[in-house]
Formats: structure tokens, C-alpha cells, sequence
């Protein structure tokens, strides 16, 4: 087996568990140092094959090609989304004669390969999905004895992503099987990012899902903030042929995504849970502090938090003082705070108010 | 104690259920044989009585007196919203000298016979709240060993609909203070509209909630639809001055509210439950049916459930044939069909396809 070289070099990203893992730091490659941002099928179309009855929405070729048509045309390419990634149930129930997985012929009558330019021709990139055990969830052949031949496959097809499930394997095994899945790539000399989908089933909404029927305006704000402070994937799950222009305003939003991009790659964390709230914070470059203040309470009317920066942890960057941006749910300049100003951040039920704090 | 008169009869609305009760048939007065319409403060201003920071949403006369303007000039009224109701946290902690109840002096300057007199020069009526324990359930005085003088103000300051909490009270003698409180008021000799309040906690969502933060509109469409064919109460409680133009459409639909308010005053049921979809019927006035499907799978794309009248308990109506229409998530004839005809009806994740079925 090769080393780890640059020219090959695979970096992990765990997305199941809604946090994004910096890179392994000797890898040095600048890759994925900040989190990935795209589009994936899975918590909109599942596992949807019945193209005869519904094929605007079945898992085929022409669902990538449209999402990737839209991306380029309605600013998402131009926000930062890049990836756009095919879940489950894209094989063909069989493999090759040389034991290669192959796409289902009816559904992708071109192949992955094609659909891999089409997408590369829009300045975009091709996300493919696989799992480490006998089968996928969803019954699909699994790469279980099959690593180095499914890594070359992605690789010939000029593959960019590959989110590898952990279905029909043991949980003892899995370590070992990402690890080796992750030699596996590395020896292709393409480089293809590596995200390990762990079965955590308790933490289904990993995707954005904001564009879709099951979040109010208000969640759909705290999911944008949160995954921004948390430095999550932005891999959205939602029809991007057809989404409401409020859904679409907040998940273009330079503001957050600036957020969820910044160069120092530092992820954030809680800092407070008082009174039905939770503050986060995140270290941003330039010395700069995102803030993310939740209104947990679902009954109500919008509350006012107080804040004062000097009950932040990082209350030392405001010392003398800083200027306040609210990012969400609405933009505005609050000014700028000494470390005793007192600020009342109106906070929407099941909604975020997220801010920048910035030292002068 | 005088029986039970026509003059100042008194009909019970269990509301916390979420379910509508009809009246005892001997009262035979016509009172509230339809879901009681209006709109509530406390889903979503609940305890708020802090007017010095918050004046504009705390629980004073100018809540109700703006409530009701709006109601009137932002067509409520016209759709068939008559009361506006008082909920906890409007009493002083005091009872006067006599032992009555009155409204804090401060946030209800006029006293509550002003508030009734506006509410009704707007051809509205007014609601109030009160609690048969020895405490309301925040804090303020209870009408435990007060029923009668209770009863007697309300019916003094002109009040249509009484809403009696159960906190503070021994569960196993609930049933004997509603029943001492209905006397009470029938005493009164004025007609007052009666709701329960059991304190049954595990049911917080019996007001609408619609146009607050906390629903997708697909789970709003779901609100609406099921408190309609269970001809549950449709009492709002949101803000009526400030609320989104989509929420206010869905409030207001008057196919909808055609079948909450259906003359027949029947109460619908599930027939089924299969595929993670649920079908409620409600038989309404001419022989026509009401139909809910609700997709209860919140991931995923819409679905579409294949809708055969001929499996429907109330199938005989439609012998030999029913025009269905479809009330939401769109309005949409879907014509003529028989019972065997193979209608698809698409509804979104949370959300319900409510329709009408009139036989031919």
C-alpha cells in the first residue's frame, strides 16, 4: 500500500453526526478545511425508482443534470453549493462480468461517467454514494471484498465525493472498513473527498432540509445558523426546481455562508442554556466571534434575550469594544457595544438570532 | 337552584381534547351546535403582563380592543370569528370588598364591562377565563368557594363565553365544580357560551396555532384540515396584526370553514391508517362527505395515495356516483367519479389533502 500523498489524498468528513471534522492536519492538502457545501438526493427523493410513474422525481440521471441546470442558473453555484451528490439506489441490482458496480441501465441509460462530465462541464462536482457492508440500506450491492475495485471505479468515472454508508456491516468493523476504504481512494491517485455516513439513525436531519414540507420559516432559520456555527456541511436535501423564495433567500445568505466558510476552520460550541435559551459562539478569523442566541420555547410570542458581552467566554476580544451585526432573522448594524452595553436580542419561537461580533 | 332554563342555558364545549362535544339535545337552544369560532390569547401571549417593556403584547384592554379591530376590518368577522377571548393573568390578585373578581387596575384601567361594551359595539362577543380551583393555573385568584359571585360578574359586565381551567383542584372533584359552575351561570339568566378546560397537559395544541412560528405550512394545512372534519373548536392564537398573508388565506378558506361549521354537527373519525397515511371522514348536511388524508411520513417528497371510493366506510353515497372536490392543499374539482374510478391524490409530507364528496 502507497502512503498518504498529496496527489491522492482522501480527507474525512462525518457529516451523520452534524459536525464537520477538520482534516487530519498532515495532510496539509487545504482541503475540506472548510466545510463541504452541495446538494444530496436523500431527504427529499429517498429511495425513489419508480421512474414510470413518477419520473421528474425518481432517482435517474436526469434528477442530477436538473439539479446541476439549476444550480449553475439560480445562484446556488455562485453562493458556494458545488457538489451535487447521488444517494442510495443508483446501482443496478448486479455487477459487472468484472465485478464493477454499475449504474441501473434504465435509470442512467448514459452511465456515471457522463453524467460525471455533464456536471464538470457546469463547473460543478459529482458525489457518488456506496456502502462498507454486504449491501447498502437500501439493498443495493454493497463493497464489502470489493474496496479497491469500487475505489477505481469512482475514480475512472471522475468521481469527486463518495459518501460511504455503514448498512449491513458490524459496528466492530466499521472503523476498519472506513480506514481501509480510505487506502483504497488514496491508492486510486484521484482525489476524491471521503465522507463516512455513520448509522446513527438518532440524528436523521444531518441535511439541510429547509425548501422542504416539515420545518416553519422560524426552524428553517435555526438549522441555517446552527450548522453555520457548528461548521457543518451545507449539503442541502430539497428540490431546488422548486423552492420557495424565502427558503431560497436564507440558504444563499453571503452572510451565513461566510459564517459556515470561514478561513480559520474552527468549529463552534454551546456557551449557555438559561431560561428556555441556548447561546453558541464560534471563533471566526480576524478575531472575530459568530453568535448564535436559540429560542427553545415552541409556545409564545418572540422574547428578548439580554445580552451583555461581558458574559460571553470570549468576552475579552470586546475589550474596549465591539461592533454587532445581526445576521438572522433579519439583518441589522447594532452598533457598536462596549462590554457593559445592554443589548435585547428579540429571538422568534423555535427560532435563532445569529450575530457577529467584531472587535474594533 | 332553579333547573335548567332556556333562558339561561349553558352549553358545554370540551376544548383541551381537541374535540368538539355537541350539547345536551334536551337544551335544544341551537347554542354552539357549531364549533365555537374566535380567537384566544394564550398559545401565543400567554402570561405576559409586563406592559411597561412590552405594551404591545402584554395582557391588557388593548390586546382585546385591538384584537377585536382587526377582526372586524381584516375580515375575521365576515369568515365567521365571533369571540374574542380573555385567557389567564387578567385579574388582580385581589378580590374587592364584596369578594368579586376584578381586572388589574393597571393593565385593564376601564374594567372589563368597558372591554364587553366595545368587543360588542363591534358585533363581536367576549370570552373570559377563570379557574375552579383555589388558584388560576398562574397564580391569581380561583373560583373555589366564589361560583356563584363569580357567575353573577361575568353575567354583570355583559361576558358571552366562559373558559374554566381545572388547576388547583383535586382531579376527582373536577366533574363536580364544572357541573356547580354550570349551575351557577344558569343562575345568572344570562346565556353563557361554556368551555372546559381539563387540565390535560399531554393536548397543549387544542387553539390553532396557525400564523405563529412554530408550524411548516404543510403542518398548518394539517391543523386546519383535522380540526374542521373533527368540528373542533377554531379558536386562533396568534397575532392577528401582524400575520402572514398565506396563514390568513388558510384561516379564512370558507370551504374549510363550510365544513367545520357543517350544520349536520357531526364530529369525523379515521377509517384508516396505512402506508404512514391516515384517512379521517365527517359526514356532513346532504348526504356529503368530508375527507382528510394525511401523509404522516415527514421525510421524503409529496406522495401520492391512491383514493378508491368504493373502500370508504360511507362508500353507499357514492352508488353510483359523487363529484369529489379537492379543498386543499389546493382547490381542485376532481370531477365526476364512480366507485370503482382510481383518483391519485398527492399530499406533502405533514401536510393533508382535504376534499369533499357529494353524491350525484
Amino acid at each position: 500500500m502507497k502512503p498518504v500523498t498529496k496527489m491522492g489524498a482522501v480527507v474525512l468528513v462525518l457529516f451523520t453526526i452534524g459536525a464537520f471534522i477538520s482534516p487530519v492536519k498532515s495532510l496539509n492538502n487545504g482541503l475540506a478545511l472548510k466545510p463541504t457545501m452541495g446538494w444530496l438526493h436523500w431527504e427529499r427523493f429517498m429511495c425513489n425508482v419508480d421512474c414510470d410513474t413518477d419520473p421528474n422525481n425518481c432517482i435517474s440521471e436526469n434528477l442530477y443534470m436538473q439539479m446541476a441546470d439549476v444550480m449553475v442558473t439560480e445562484g446556488w453555484k455562485e453562493a458556494g453549493y458545488e457538489y451535487v451528490c447521488i444517494d442510495d439506489c443508483w446501482p443496478s441490482h448486479q455487477r459487472d462480468a468484472k465485478g464493477r458496480l454499475q449504474a441501473d441501465p434504465k435509470r442512467f441509460p448514459r452511465g456515471i461517467k457522463k453524467l460525471a462530465d455533464y456536471v464538470h462541464s457546469k463547473g460543478l462536482k459529482l458525489g457518488i454514494y456506496a456502502d462498507l457492508g454486504t449491501f447498502t440500506c437500501g439493498g443495493f450491492p454493497g463493497s464489502m471484498g470489493y474496496y479497491d475495485i469500487d475505489a477505481q471505479t469512482f475514480a475512472d468515472w471522475g468521481v469527486d465525493l463518495l459518501k460511504f454508508d455503514g448498512c449491513y456491516m458490524k459496528w466492530t468493523l466499521l472503523g476498519e472498513g472506513y480506514t481501509n476504504m480510505s487506502i483504497a481512494l488514496n491508492q486510486t491517485g484521484r482525489s476524491i473527498l471521503y465522507s463516512c455516513e455513520w448509522p446513527l439513525y438518532e440524528w436523521p436531519h444531518h441535511q439541510l432540509v429547509i425548501g422542504n414540507f416539515g420545518l416553519s420559516h422560524a426552524q428553517q432559520e435555526s438549522q441555517m445558523a446552527l450548522w453555520a456555527i457548528m461548521a457543518s456541511p451545507l449539503l442541502m436535501s430539497n428540490d431546488l426546481r422548486d423552492i420557495c423564495p424565502r427558503s431560497k433567500q436564507l440558504l444563499q445568505n453571503t452572510r451565513i455562508i461566510a459564517i459556515s466558510q470561514d478561513p480559520l476552520g474552527r468549529q463552534g460550541y454551546r456557551t449557555a442554556k438559561v431560561d428556555s435559551f441556548e447561546v453558541w459562539e464560534r471563533h471566526l478569523s480576524g478575531g472575530r466571534l459568530a453568535l448564535a442566541v436559540m429560542n427553545k420555547q415552541e409556545i409564545g410570542g418572540p422574547r428578548g434575550f439580554p445580552l451583555t458581552l461581558a458574559t460571553l467566554p470570549s468576552w475579552k476580544i470586546c475589550h474596549p469594544q465591539c461592533n454587532v451585526t445581526q445576521v438572522l432573522p433579519s439583518y441589522k448594524e447594532l452598533g457598536v457595544q462596549t462590554l457593559l452595553s445592554k443589548l435585547v436580542v428579540v429571538v422568534n419561537p423555535s427560532g435563532t438570532a445569529l450575530l457577529t461580533v467584531t472587535p474594533i
